[in-house]
């Protein structure tokens, strides 16, 4: 373990891991302290410029803008490609609800670049069994909404030639469950509860969990993809809530043998209430979901979308947008690729000669795009697509 | 869970888990306590009658003589079997050491005698898995041990046209994965501490192992064999250390759904030394091993097996042996099959008329031959019927 004040309950107010974040007194998460206790790095503008360097294309927009903020061994993954030598990528999803809402998207969103980027192979984890004991949800359930989520997944263009989708109850055994083992026995109860904050009253099941998560980023998981190339390095991308499940990998990683994975890691996307607010499924106004029409889409952001601007035209003309806070703005950051329109909004709506009302118009047209391309690509994605992606079978090319 | 107290740890001095077998004050285990404190019921001489009668054949010597002793729901199952209801039989071993020793393979001659009288199928779990965590052995090691430990089991006579062999680390996944997150869900930390003694130190594989042991008390884990008979029922004889797990498994089992499994229980084999002793693996001297050569077994028996026999043939013929301690008397109580000669031995040993030498002698010759018989049948085990036993296929004519 790099670092291990602040894991689960302690003295520190703010809480972050992978099902509580909340900030210290309900206000915002600070990132900087985050990094601080959790033992990460902050990505720097020469990282940024080194993956413009190395991949020959301009950085996704969630890269440019600090979305992915923090890394662990992000340089070192670099160093080695820059050797020739190969990586591949893991991410994940638990399958707890019907539709995704934004949020949901955007590690998608950036793997997907990593991948066109680097050109390199990605298996993506659909943890049923965690969303079957987290949510007691039925295996069957759990089972159904992975594959509706790997439809969505699906629609944000992965490569299929490149591309492992795997559901843990399809895909748990043999050299999975192997690492699972090696995994578990290098982790005490104690410090599980430690990283992940269980007590005696949760089900073991959950107690279970975390080697399940930990071993995609070892390549002997996937004997069918990477067989014999047991030092193959992994990247992960994530939101940093996820950070305690591989701190505790790349602690037990060199104590098996393994690679530590590498990680490069997203802050969180906010609510339309604004950044102290929860998206949560039970309050559908508190996101935009990939199912929403353009009729919802427009009322959600023209009603509830937090605005940074000032309560009277006179006096927002004078002090302008509070853009720390102002949501439409926020969205734009994470799905406006146009940089020089983004600065220009910056500009004008922060000095009060662009109205709120403007900005909900712009973001209200360029999430209508998003999620319509979206629905227009998820309709596309059949049943054997989801078959073809869920196979286990060899991925020749997928590094060329 | 049918009874509590006396799990784990607490104020009972005799202490019987899957780990550790040790009696009040260094004595004799007290099975009437352990059966009152677990829970379970006595196998009276009537359950032993019906089974006679229902099978068409001689109660096993295990049977007759008590070696197996106690049950759970034996008379349901026994009810269901007149009804022409079918049920399946399961029971393991945790493959530790290359060779077994007898007390090994007292399970498995006796589940190899129910499979033939009541001809049932037979799951047989190789928990590699758990061996790999508490005896901190490698992977690989486990697994070969598992192979090896199959070809004595395999060597006991079973029919495998209705034994299906599997060893956890190639089973573990898919429907048998589906029924450990579900057992996993209702069994929380704490019941484990309470049922197991696990501390806070215990690695987190060990806490996820309850599940697997579970499980395949639920025909639903094997759906090669058991497709769609989700209520067909399952008996399980074993040693009665591993009741903590089928306590747990009985517990949880209406919870998802699920019948639960019947078990026959027995005593466990005392060692040379005598019952207070224990069988371990640092010490050769204190067991039999299928491996011994009849020139070892000779020397084992006449210089290690603790007598209860007196100390001058003078006092020997005036007080008689001490039936209750004498090992080579019990270790004939399990492995002479002739009644009238188990019975004239028992009058005039006890009367002080036979001398420990001559039981000795005859003991010496039954475990010779034993263990002969079960080295011819090993030698004859050839890797393709250990593929053959292990191969996921259907049974057709299991029931047959």
């Amino acid at each position: 373990m790099e670092k291990r004040e602040g894991e689960g309950e302690g003295e520190e107010e703010q809480v972050v891991n992978p099902w509580t974040v909340s900030a210290k007194g309900g206000g915002k998460i600070d990132y900087d302290k985050l990094i601080d206790q959790f033992g990460c790095q902050r990505i720097d503008q020469s990282l940024v410029d080194r993956i413009h360097r190395l991949t020959s294309r301009a950085p996704h927009v969630f890269l440019r803008r600090g979305v992915f903020f923090a890394h662990r061994d992000l340089s070192e993954i670099l160093d080695a490609y820059e050797r020739g030598e190969k990586f591949y990528l893991y991410t994940g999803r638990g399958p707890s609800s019907e539709a995704l809402h934004l949020g949901h998207l955007i590690p998608f969103m950036f793997t997907k670049y990593l991948q066109e980027a680097f050109k390199v192979p990605l298996v993506i984890q659909l943890t049923d069994d965690e969303k079957c004991m987290w949510k007691n949800l039925t295996v069957e359930e759990s089972q159904r909404l992975a594959r509706e989520n790997a439809k969505d997944i699906i629609a944000c263009g992965f490569d299929v030639t490149r591309t492992f989708i795997f559901s843990d109850f399809d895909y748990v055994g043999g050299a999975f469950y192997k690492n699972m083992v090696k995994v578990g026995k290098c982790v005490t109860y104690n410090k599980v509860v430690g990283i992940f904050g269980f007590t005696g009253e949760d089900n073991i099941g959950k107690v279970s969990f975390p080697p399940v998560q930990a071993v995609p980023s070892f390549p002997s998981s996937f004997p069918h993809l990477f067989g014999g190339q047991d030092n193959l390095r992994c990247l992960i991308p994530c939101a940093i809530d996820q950070d305690p499940y591989f701190r505790m990998t790349r602690d037990v990683a060199p104590r098996i043998g393994y690679q530590k994975p590498a990680l490069i890691e997203s802050s969180f996307f906010p609510a339309m209430q604004g950044e102290t607010g929860k998206m949560s499924a039970s309050d559908p106004n508190s996101a935009i979901y990939v199912t929403d029409s353009a009729k919802e889409i427009k009322n959600k952001i023209n009603r509830y979308a937090f605005s940074g601007g000032q309560d009277s035209i006179e006096k927002h003309r004078e002090l302008g947008a509070n853009l720390e806070v102002d949501i439409p703005f926020k969205y734009l950051s994470f799905f406006l690729d146009d940089d020089a329109k983004l600065e220009e909004i910056r500009k004008e709506y922060g000095a009060g000669r662009m109205l709120t009302g403007e900005v909900k118009q712009l973001l209200i047209q360029v999430l209508t795009e998003l999620v319509e391309r979206h629905c227009r690509a998820r309709a596309a994605v059949t049943d054997e697509m989801v078959d073809a992606f869920m196979a286990v079978r060899p991925l020749p090319n997928m590094f060329n």
